[in-house]
């Protein structure tokens, strides 16, 4: 689907949606018009460092090994130079090497914590290839003779982090508080029981995964539609989500000197080159309808596609309850199915607005309508 | 993809995956031969409850909103049963209500807590219906006259929770430690740092998340494939990796008394009915490639391809890195979409054994091999 008339910066979007939920895209639509009334949305980058690690285990002193990293520190990025130079090329590259000592947790364990910029690419093979290089060097530097007092130092694994902490995008969207009020209710009531259903969830982690589990409905979609991992996606936000210490809610509010402000903050590491952006035409043919934003104009609309179904959600959470709007999208997608007319449709809707829309007694309205034998039902 | 040879509790399955990377396909495979002749996969379902919460607040006393709840519990139950009638016939239905007193985290907030069983639909439209009428009757109840001696009942939401660690299934793969050997590594040594490799994940979430994510890649490509909702698959399986407070491995391991034991618990609420499952033709393959499975039978599976996905992972991890295998994909999609002949591909493939293959220079490496041009870079 699309979901058109998003404004955000000011400028109107029109964002592709890759999803089987036909409720998710109604909703996205929904909150887009109801903002783009009402100021839009804002966006901004918080930071867009990606991380990797080369986890090793070290059985000398942990000063020794410091030293021995502060000589190496600038061979060991020399060593991944002929990996990195498109890359520097293009304003990326290593950012910076830590030597982290986490021999507390696991005996002799160490780490290389390093942090990359890779402009408008997801990084994923770029930030492997150049740890799986480094780590090689760290083991050869190591086995110099010599350079470690013939302690031992072996490289246990080197991968790129998915939880990137530092590449993170806000979105938000503000308004008054009397520019709320909707479909009967005050925009004090509004904004009072918003806020409410965020607070419950960052109070009770079992509605913090269901209200979280909406916002990556919206972000989903749009990461599918844009040839993104939604998985490395999936494991950031949550993981993000629970960095606290207790699963809580992407999502933030406040309610103060009459202004509403709702909010989201969220890591995001994703690319409109490489992987599957020029080989899936449907991908392509979604980053040409968004303009072909660079990886951080992405950001920002993934981020506020998040925002604008979680907004939809708990609008209808808090008022009418969310299977009213479902089910229609059910009922009219069976209807749909069925090749009905628009009369058809009009009057079936109406029988069914104060029923359960289960499809075969849908199923079996329309063919009575119709005067034609329902189906039998499958076994 | 499809990934064949899966042996779990004594039955061949070939195991449909929707995903677009390749590598996730081919990992799953390597898994399962790898455990087709080391007594394969195993599988237990744990629980199968799901929940739904009914929050609301109430400004009178705690001890008032007890009694009243104890005195209409049955009366709320019986508020759905028509709902309820037909699941109740397949099996399932209303397993518990429990009345609980959050009003320590937010002022005056309690929850009616739900435990559903719903059989083989994932039930998250049953859940919400049942929750929205039982939230009607709530209300009504605590308006009658004289209920709550005036003080006031308000619900705030009701809606299912997609955390579900009462629907758990576990899955397992067990050997003889000396049986790991393989590709000049020995078994003990294998053991060794496949389980430090977990103890790492473990001990720091940076790595736990990347390594949750690839046991997610594998978890998603089937969940999509059998017409499931994956974001409530990702919502449910990363708030139980955070659960103890630290975000953790969804996989765990044991190497003691010469056996090695790898095994998986996790949350999953899965349909086989419902949903996409009849309407997707390629959902309706999937399932029927899968003999048809039942709900539980599908936790299993979906398990099953985490758990296998993890141990795929984690092996080229401890040994060789993931990026050969990663690029070797890589270049083959490459030389497919290119259309190559198997000499051509036999002969470029040689060639980049030892060289990253960067799109670019495959693309011309091909376009010299058969004297054509090469195309154009686009700006």
């Amino acid at each position: 689907g699309v979901a058109p008339n998003f404004v955000i910066n000011g400028k109107e979007y029109t964002i592709p949606m890759a999803i089987e939920e036909s409720s998710v895209v109604a909703a996205a639509c929904k909150s887009a018009k109801f903002w783009a009334s009402r100021g839009g949305f804002k966006t901004q980058i918080l930071g867009t460092q990606k991380i990797g690690q080369i986890h090793f285990l070290f059985d000398g002193k942990t000063e020794l090994l410091q030293s021995f990293f502060k000589q190496k520190k600038q061979l060991l990025i020399d060593s991944t130079s002929s990996l990195t130079s498109n890359m520097r090329q293009r304003g990326g590259g290593i950012l910076e090497i830590e030597l982290k000592d986490k021999s507390d947790l696991i005996e002799d364990y160490y780490q290389l914590h390093l942090s990359f910029e890779t402009v408008d690419s997801m990084g994923a093979n770029f930030i492997n290839s150049n740890l799986e290089e480094m780590a090689k060097a760290l083991e050869q530097f190591a086995n110099d003779h010599g350079a470690l007092n013939g302690d031992k130092l072996e490289v246990v694994m080197r991968i790129l982090s998915n939880y990137t902490p530092r590449c993170i995008v806000r979105a938000s969207v503000s308004c008054k508080i009397e520019e709320l009020a909707s479909e009967g209710v005050s925009g004090e009531d509004f904004a009072r029981k918003f806020k409410r259903a965020i607070d419950i969830a960052n109070a009770e982690p079992y509605r913090a995964t269901t209200h979280n589990k909406g916002i990556m409905n919206g972000i989903d979609a749009v990461i599918i539609a844009t040839g993104n991992d939604f998985r490395a996606v999936e494991a950031a936000c949550h993981t993000h989500a629970s960095a606290s210490g207790q699963y809580k809610s992407l999502t933030h509010c406040s309610v103060e000197n009459g202004m509403f402000t709702f909010w989201i903050e969220i890591p995001l590491a994703l690319g409109v080159v490489g992987g599957l952006t020029k080989l899936h035409p449907l991908v392509m043919k979604s980053l040409e309808m968004l303009g072909n934003p660079g990886a951080e104009e992405l950001m920002g609309i993934v981020a506020v596609s998040g925002l604008a179904q979680n907004f939809a959600a708990l609008r209808a959470l808090v008022t009418t309850g969310i299977q009213k709007g479902h089910m229609k999208m059910h009922l009219m997608n069976i209807l749909t199915q069925l090749e009905a007319t628009l009369e058809e449709k009009q009057k079936i809707a109406a029988h069914f607005s104060d029923k359960v829309p289960h499809h075969r007694e849908v199923v079996n309205y329309f063919c009575n309508l119709r005067g034609i034998p329902a189906p039998k039902v499958e076994k």
